[in-house]
């Protein structure tokens, strides 16, 4: 990692954290809700959503308090999504990070709703956002709700169970991820675009880069699946090849996977490349999505 | 039920039904996902949140498209709420007004995402309705977050699933109802008033009739719990004291129950006579909302 990375992380993603616990301090809620809501929004992780938002206006100049919140928000919705893809129903995962999912700690029924909550709440506070023009407001929830919905990542969860029980085609496994793990990815990065007030072309740039660095994600996901340990990743590893689950290397080989990766990263760089100036930190991202070893 | 009210419902509901119908095919998302989203949607249910939209929008002599798709998203809203209640996580509940419940037909996993992309959706549509000012449009989203979330009913159920273990106050009990289907309800109302540019005296006004209404609403249904049969209902009569839980009847007695009732009907109509004109089809809902026997 970039010493320009490490520096913007290590600048940014505790505010993230921090903005995350106040928006959920602030609501008047039963205390238990609030606790099982801050327990997995608390629990760690990459925080990479967040820091796609911050890069995208950091590349425009752009640096205000907004950026946190929407970060804040975004992180939010994939936290629910967490909690409820862990769920014994769904993936019935009892550790995430190295600690205790949700349900493990609050049980099904409160992790159901401490989802429910994260979900619903996201809306809320991008609509009381004061700072940003309310034509923008309305375009974030606008987004966002495609992004997360059944259009995007809740449909995208169904395509992966769907994909389960059957030998899926390259092109079906990239509609899983373009949409399951992807759609969020582009809304972070199309969001601090909106924020920034880049323009309609800038932000078909930044899409056509979010969307090949939304499929390297993944692609190194499963690798990392292959390649790393339980420790290192904080989750079970291996446990794609033994539900025999359709990959990117169970379906190119690792050397395949490997290739594939290494092209969308290429694809994400070019598309960076199209913007009038240039950004060291989104190809910094770039590299660290491409490299990382959790 | 006066002719008045009939004749609302059945010029009414069948257009709501239909724009929920449309919202849903209208969007690029798994058939399966749209279908599960159809099932819950389409199995019936009083509508009685749409018809307080409409009810309130008619007091202020606007009617128009908007209502509808206003109306549509409340239900989509509380759908959600039911299929995720209906979880065997939650109240385990087989049928739902007569028909299997949407977990018994596509399965725990898809009856989350359904109920997950069912709320996720809401949010999208309001933010899309180009007819109604940005400002308004923010307001209904903000409102509604507010309602359905952490603040109002998602919060209201962790405090009916807290309150099954113990013996609640009338206050308790009170607290419950206010946010678990109350929230939902004062905001059907307060939206309609939003759409129809009503003054924030006249909101006030509709929000302390919906408060009683919301009230009078949960102590019938604990009522026909005792006095309704399972056919009737479409539920599981008798439930509530099968399970010797906190309900109105239990606290109160059946009288003190039926006492209750009238004072918040009563409550409910008196605020609606502080409203400069008269609301016939206001005063027929709390009626209907009393006297109904399902």
């Amino acid at each position: 990692m970039t010493e320009l990375l490490k520096e913007f992380m290590a600048n940014n993603i505790p505010t993230v954290e921090k903005r995350m616990q106040e928006l959920v301090e602030n609501i008047e809620a039963p205390a238990v809700l609030k606790e099982s809501m801050l327990y997995s929004l608390n629990a760690g992780g990459k925080r990479v959503r967040p820091l796609f938002v911050l890069a995208v206006m950091d590349h425009f100049n752009v640096r205000n308090d907004d950026g946190f919140t929407v970060a804040a928000v975004i992180e939010m919705i994939h936290t629910y999504s967490l909690i409820h893809d862990d769920l014994p129903s769904m993936d019935n995962d009892e550790y995430r990070r190295g600690k205790l999912t949700n349900h493990k700690v609050y049980g099904d029924a409160f992790a159901t709703l401490a989802g429910d909550a994260l979900n619903t709440l996201a809306f809320g506070i991008l609509a009381r956002m004061q700072q940003i023009p309310p034509v923008s407001r309305l375009l974030l929830v606008d987004k966002l709700s495609e992004a997360a919905g059944a259009e995007g990542m809740v449909g995208g969860q169904i395509l992966d169970i769907e994909g389960e029980t059957k030998q899926l085609t390259l092109s079906e496994l990239e509609n899983v991820h373009v949409n399951k793990t992807g759609a969020l990815l582009r809304f972070s990065i199309e969001s601090g675009a909106i924020i920034a007030n880049a323009t309609k072309a800038e932000r078909a740039i930044l899409v056509e880069y979010a969307h090949h660095i939304g499929l390297a994600f993944q692609i190194q996901d499963d690798i990392l699946d292959i390649e790393g340990t339980t420790e290192q990743l904080g989750k079970t590893a291996g446990k794609d090849v033994a539900s025999d689950k359709s990959t990117y290397p169970a379906l190119l080989t690792l050397v395949g996977a490997k290739e594939k990766l290494q092209d969308h990263y290429n694809l994400a760089i070019k598309a960076l490349e199209k913007l009038p100036s240039e950004s060291s930190l989104l190809k910094d991202l770039a590299d660290y999505i491409v490299h990382r070893n959790k």
